[in-house]
């Protein structure tokens, strides 16, 4: 076989998978948007068929004859990712065999149940057999897959995080926690009382705020869309990056801030060349890559003074007087720090430490070092050191979270990665847009997108991830950017 | 093998072919109704790869030995479906090369927009050399499916009107044109003119009568929902049955009857057989039996004195004074008859005379006894013969219609013989509810869903469509039943 004719082979192969991913991802947005109640039975083997399709694709016996038959020296970059992936997803696909990979499948799907109902019992024993079926089989996933010399949790991280390791990560992540919990003492201590917004938002009125923010902060509206589903997502790419958020009539930053932060993914995934469509090459760089843009655009846009300025008129024009007195007002309430027991509704101070404490278990978990009914236990001590209250209700605690249920090992610290690699990437953007203040408080954010665009988004996963943002950054991410934009805001806001 | 573990993997096989297809029309769907402008391009490569993991599946080598290993005489009525199906359907995807079915899928994909810039541009010459190409690639197509002694556009017909031929439909279709072509002309000379709604009837309003309408003939919302799109169709099964319509502001008929023919469609869609769910058994019986539902409730229920009895208060409830004076002003003018050139605007008495026009002129197409540089001449005369009015315009003449654009030869004799299977089973249905008008005219259609369900829905494809069509009304489908249903209506809306 010639090797043009093997690479065009190779390449098509991968239009394929890709245009499959993308169609099973349409799937689940649908399910959670759009499909009518008895819809899914049919759904779930419509979501295994397209799975079997993609798998069939992925371990084609071709690839490996394709990949011989290609010199890799007459490859572009992007060819290279190509030819990189396909390897990478075929000996993954083979190497996991078909019995294993429908028993997770399975488990997994029971598992959600099992630990919906585990929860609102409030009763770990409950969720325990099935977590501890899943962590055995990711486990011997983890085997199938790993490279020699990889660790169990380092194959799994491979998936969200490409490239990264436990080693370089760990100390990334808990290096973080001494000014963490320094930080947030210091705010507790501080007596000081941020504002907070009561009444009832109507729900006509937040959409339209939704609205008006996503397009400010430069959605695309005629390559994406907004709808409501239980959990906010994004799903999509390219020419089709869909947005959900939700609404809570009592707290309109609810709705709001699940906005932005969508929007951050899905103008990442919108800002990919478009030239790179539907190859390996064109996909998102990594879990914490995407996650930085929606925590960039949610924290540090969103919930910074200057975008109050602008956004203080517009949340009076969609529902007349919010009860704060102006834009000072609205951001010590975007800003406001609790210590709460739940992750996903937690501060910018305290968010961090959630993650760390689940990220800690899950290696314990996958390594072996933690037994699976000693979950319980030791998140609950874990809590007591880091935020100083005792867990009395698993549902606050080790039951809060669905990932371990649907068997995310490895997912959780791309959540932090993401938080410093935006810090990192918003002192640089600062440092480029001099203007940026000043730009946010009109409403434009085209100046910050257009960076984010340039140094991020189009490149698409052609560097390793951090690579990409050490070339945006001028150095190695690490963690010292957002704790000085930790430290030095809430020092303001409380006036430490 | 033995013959169960055959028998049982064709079943699975053919799980996933039809969750794929579902998949596939869960795509379109999508793309009428909520995709993004921008989302076409990845959308086309989306569709073109669940087409493929069909095609894959459908020629999968192994179909031939499992078929050999089954024995038919173990199996039940589903069972024998299935075996029949998945031979059936391997034959005819491994006996199209895929060069030609890429080449089919491409020209069509193409020709759509051709036909839509020249029915803009009113030029047939525009499309002329697409519909050529378009013809010549199914009738290679047809060439390479057709069974011995089977001719192409029989082949072709196959796919819609599975056991059908022109030998049989034919005379079925073309023996109307007496009565009808009698019955418009008496219309017509009667100079009586049917009352007409006017004024301008808000989109939520319209939306809000399609709702309660659809509820009231029995439309399940927990399995499906309605939304808008360009052309109303129906998309999907079972518990997820989904329909469309479309709001012209000055014409309430518009999306009230489209409404109501795609109930029609979704209803036999949500009453197949639970059980017979992924299976070929679980399949609509035929195009034809699945227009036969829509038109009955589109027609021979929506359009009756005894629904306008209970639709009248609707309306004015929705919409305040509509301009007519009661029920016996609706009934006349939801029936108003005009000689128009559209098809799909068309009233009962013309609409199967436009049809007629079409299956003739396709089948000569086919056959090669009509050129198609000659198809717009033909298309004139034989408007003028059984219209009675010259077309002027090409767009209101042979480019009115989408389906030869995409392909569709065979497809439109199914609308008429729909009309006549609507006629055969409304007769039979009227026979055994004999409460049916009272009923309707209260809003209950509970007796005449429920008849079709047990006689035409539940069924699926359990039965050939004729045979299915005569157990429920006791003999072979003719078209009596229809044309006596529309002489005895027309001739007492328009006093003949």
């Amino acid at each position: 076989m010639r090797a043009s004719d093997a690479f065009s082979e190779l390449c098509g192969h991968f239009r394929q998978v890709t245009a499959l991913s993308q169609v099973s991802g349409l799937l689940s947005w649908d399910q959670e948007t759009m499909m009518p109640e008895r819809g899914a039975e049919l759904r779930s083997e419509q979501c295994a068929a397209v799975e079997s399709a993609i798998h069939r694709l992925r371990s084609d016996p071709r690839i490996p004859d394709w990949a011989a038959a290609i010199d890799p020296k007459t490859l572009d970059p992007a060819g290279c990712v190509t030819l990189r992936e396909a390897v990478r997803a075929h000996r993954r696909a083979t190497r996991i065999p078909a019995a294993l990979a429908e028993e997770i499948a399975r488990v997994t799907a029971l598992s959600q149940g099992i630990w919906a109902r585990a929860r609102a019992a409030r009763r770990f024993a409950d969720f325990a057999p099935s977590l501890g079926r899943i962590v055995a089989l990711r486990r011997e996933e983890a085997d199938c897959i790993a490279e020699p010399g990889q660790s169990r949790y380092d194959a799994l991280l491979e998936d969200y995080e490409p490239g990264m390791t436990t080693a370089v990560l760990s100390p990334l992540l808990t290096g973080m926690r001494p000014r963490l919990t320094a930080l947030a003492e210091r705010v507790a201590q501080s007596g000081h009382v941020a504002p907070r917004l009561e009444g009832r938002f109507p729900k006509e009125a937040q959409m339209e705020l939704a609205r008006r923010v996503a397009g400010t902060l430069g959605y695309d509206w005629s390559a994406g869309r907004l709808d409501l589903s239980v959990h906010p997502f994004s799903s999509g790419t390219g020419g089709d990056a869909r947005i959900t958020t939700r609404v809570v009539e009592s707290d309109p930053l609810n709705c709001l801030y699940s906005t932005i932060h969508e929007v951050g993914h899905a103008c990442y995934e919108q800002g990919i060349d478009p030239a790179l469509a539907l190859s390996p090459a064109g996909r998102w760089a990594s879990m914490g890559v995407h996650e930085s843009q929606s925590r960039l655009f949610e924290n540090q846009i969103g919930r910074s003074r200057a975008f109050c300025e602008w956004l203080f008129p517009q949340m009076r024009a969609v529902f007349g007087d919010i009860g704060l007195t102006g834009p000072d007002a609205l951001h010590a309430a975007v800003n406001r720090v609790e210590t709460g027991f739940i992750r996903t509704e937690s501060d910018e101070v305290h968010y961090n430490l959630h993650i760390l404490l689940r990220f800690e278990l899950e290696q314990a978990l996958i390594s072996g070092a933690l037994a699976v009914e000693d979950v319980e236990e030791a998140w609950n001590a874990a809590f007591l050191r880091d935020f100083h209250r005792p867990v009395t209700d698993p549902a606050d605690g080790v039951l809060q979270d669905v990932h371990w249920s649907v068997g995310l090992f490895g997912y959780f610290p791309t959540y932090s990665l993401g938080n410093i690699l935006a810090g990192e990437l918003f002192a640089a953007l600062r440092a480029a847009v001099p203007t940026l203040d000043a730009d946010l408080a009109r409403g434009d954010a085209s100046a910050a997108l257009g960076w984010l665009r340039r140094n991020v988004h189009v490149h698409g996963s052609l560097k390793p991830p951090m690579t990409l943002v050490a070339d945006a950054t001028g150095h190695a991410p690490r963690s010292g950017a957002l704790l000085d934009y930790l430290e030095t805001k809430f020092a303001g806001l409380y006036g430490l």
